[in-house]
């Protein structure tokens, strides 16, 4: 294992230049760090190299401190044991998001686990490749350091380090609390907004026209790749069965709910209210736990919600003017009209901003609700 | 049945002064209607006349061209009947956003029905009650009219005006048709939101941390009121027990696909790789059916992703920009940064505008990906 040195001093390889690796790249040459680049595309590193991502392999910087494995998920374990061999002074990380297979993967193969310390840069988008590439990818976002029970102190403090120098915010966990933590907050959200963006395909387009904000909200994720999710959720197949199972049941108490409901309608079904009612209360309980901006506790904000003409730079016209009200916007939502050529925007501030702003959009000329 | 008369000249009776009935008074007294306000609460009743909603029934505007009901679900058949039997040439409506349960129960309290077209404004809002009341409620909102097999053609024609005068996109449809619609497009999200929101309670602090804007958008409506959805959901319970089983069929079916990849993760298991791949190009093609714009078909935008800083009046200058680009945005999703003082703003414009605004925004500085 390397001797701890001073950041600006890691050398640092990294394995996949896809919008993972190429934008690991630029963040760390930026600070300073020595980064090799290395792909089974010598196109893909050849422009993870343009792209200000470091240097490539063969124009090597030396032994590597570290090494980044970017890679698909489903050559992850692969490539790490590969690396951990070649580079024996090395830390290795992978990329992946999820963790608890790729470390089970790597103990089948009885590979020395003290240097491998997994990670997940949270910080996926719609678009891959080194093309959408951003020096800037991983910062605000959440980078999770997963080692296992064999990684060595010395080890999960450089990664750390890699993750914060990418200007992550870095939480340590096993690998199994990583994999129940995406399960719950991502994978299983993914697998609900399919399932309900699917109820409309066979739906009449008079139906479909009722859409409004909710379902938009819900299945806006469902527009996701199916390729990528596939090998998401079957890499953390596991974790997510045991999330999905829970909310099956529970549904299938909905279910049983509303046929009572459905046979006897006006009466004797206080029970099955009951069922309706602690689901959605349960609902209530779970949202209000999903920290706010920042990551800090929920706040209760304030709405004002203005009828926004649709011409150009209305909108900009309006948050210029909450601007100069000297007032933050904590949060933004635009709704838009049905059939009418304007829209409706929510303004969400701390409640002691909301009656000024209120006051300073009125004398404005906007029209403005509570 | 009353004879057709200028909207101008309509006489409204409006029984129910909540948020509902009172945004309708004032959007209608607006237009030149003569309405008259009626409430089991005085207090209530009074409240929507000072506010302008109309005049208090006792000081009557005469015999009622109209009456259009808006109380509470549980009772609607009730005062619809009662209205209907008081009333004997006016024609009644309701606002209940169930449509199937209300006809049903009046058809068996044997009132005539050539008369009543139930009706279903579709303007919610968190808050609830006259003093939520606005008077652009239902401005770009849709508003179904859903008749029964016995009403008449004149009834039907009259509560389209009131919908058209309050400013709604008028549909019309048979109430299952309607039921069948809210099942799919409000009431199994908000269900679906609620289980997803639900997973969370349990989780420890550092999983829920995780939470990134996919969750927050599935499960921003699991923040309703419990006591409102329980009547809903109840009221609806055949709609949604269809929609919401053959959701859960196709939960059991990747339930099924997960525990086999979970069992042989390698190998042998296309068949579950083809289920969860399926499920996702599934939701693609549902979502891909919402409405875009102002009720027009879906268009496929190009995404602008700004780094906004984080102080007052950062994105109004930023839309701002947009704006005296010419550039009109079609949509905008705010992102925010954990431990990270700043969020992204993503702007969805019409792909023909892509490239001259990131041009725009560059050139002022701004940080700009695609």
């Amino acid at each position: 294992m390397s001797a701890v040195v001073p950041p600006g001093g890691l050398r640092v390889r990294i394995v996949g230049t896809g919008l993972i690796g190429a934008s690991l790249g630029m963040a760390l040459s930026r600070k300073g760090f020595q980064v090799s680049l290395d792909d089974p595309s010598p196109t893909a590193a050849a422009l993870a190299r343009d792209f200000g991502a470091g240097v490539l392999a063969g124009d090597t910087v030396g032994v590597p401190d570290v090494v980044v494995v970017a890679a698909p998920p489903d050559v992850v374990a692969t490539v790490v044991a590969r690396e951990l061999s070649q580079w024996p002074h090395a830390v290795v990380t992978d990329a992946a998001s999820v963790k608890g297979a790729v470390l089970r993967a790597l103990q089948d193969k009885g590979v020395d686990l003290s240097r491998y310390v997994g990670s997940h840069p949270m910080a996926g988008r719609e678009r891959s490749g080194v093309v959408a590439a951003q020096v800037d990818l991983f910062e605000g976002r959440s980078w999770v350091v997963a080692p296992g029970p064999q990684a060595s102190a010395g080890a999960i403090d450089v990664v750390r380090q890699i993750a914060a120098a990418a200007g992550s915010a870095v939480l340590v966990m096993t690998p199994d609390e990583h994999d129940a933590a995406v399960a719950a907050v991502s994978h299983v959200p993914q697998i609900a907004a399919s399932l309900v963006a699917s109820r409309l395909r066979d739906l009449p387009s008079g139906a479909v026209a009722l859409s409004g904000q909710g379902i938009r909200d819900v299945t806006r994720i469902a527009a996701s790749d199916p390729g990528m999710w596939t090998q998401i959720l079957a890499g953390n197949a596991p974790a997510v069965r045991g999330v999905l199972e829970s909310l099956a049941e529970e549904l299938d108490t909905v279910l049983v709910a509303l046929r009572h409901l459905e046979s006897e309608p006006d009466g004797g079904s206080v029970g099955a209210r009951a069922v309706l009612a602690k689901t959605v209360a349960d609902g209530n309980a779970g949202q209000a736990r999903i920290p706010g901006k920042h990551g800090a506790a929920p706040t209760t904000y304030a709405a004002v919600v203005v009828v926004v003409p649709d011409e150009p730079g209305a909108l900009g016209r309006l948050l210029r003017d909450v601007g100069e009200a000297g007032v933050n916007m904590e949060d933004l939502h635009l709704e838009h009209g049905v059939g009418q050529p304007f829209g409706l925007a929510e303004l969400s501030v701390l409640p002691d901003a909301f009656q000024p702003l209120m006051t300073a959009l009125t004398s404005l000329g906007w029209r403005v609700h509570q």
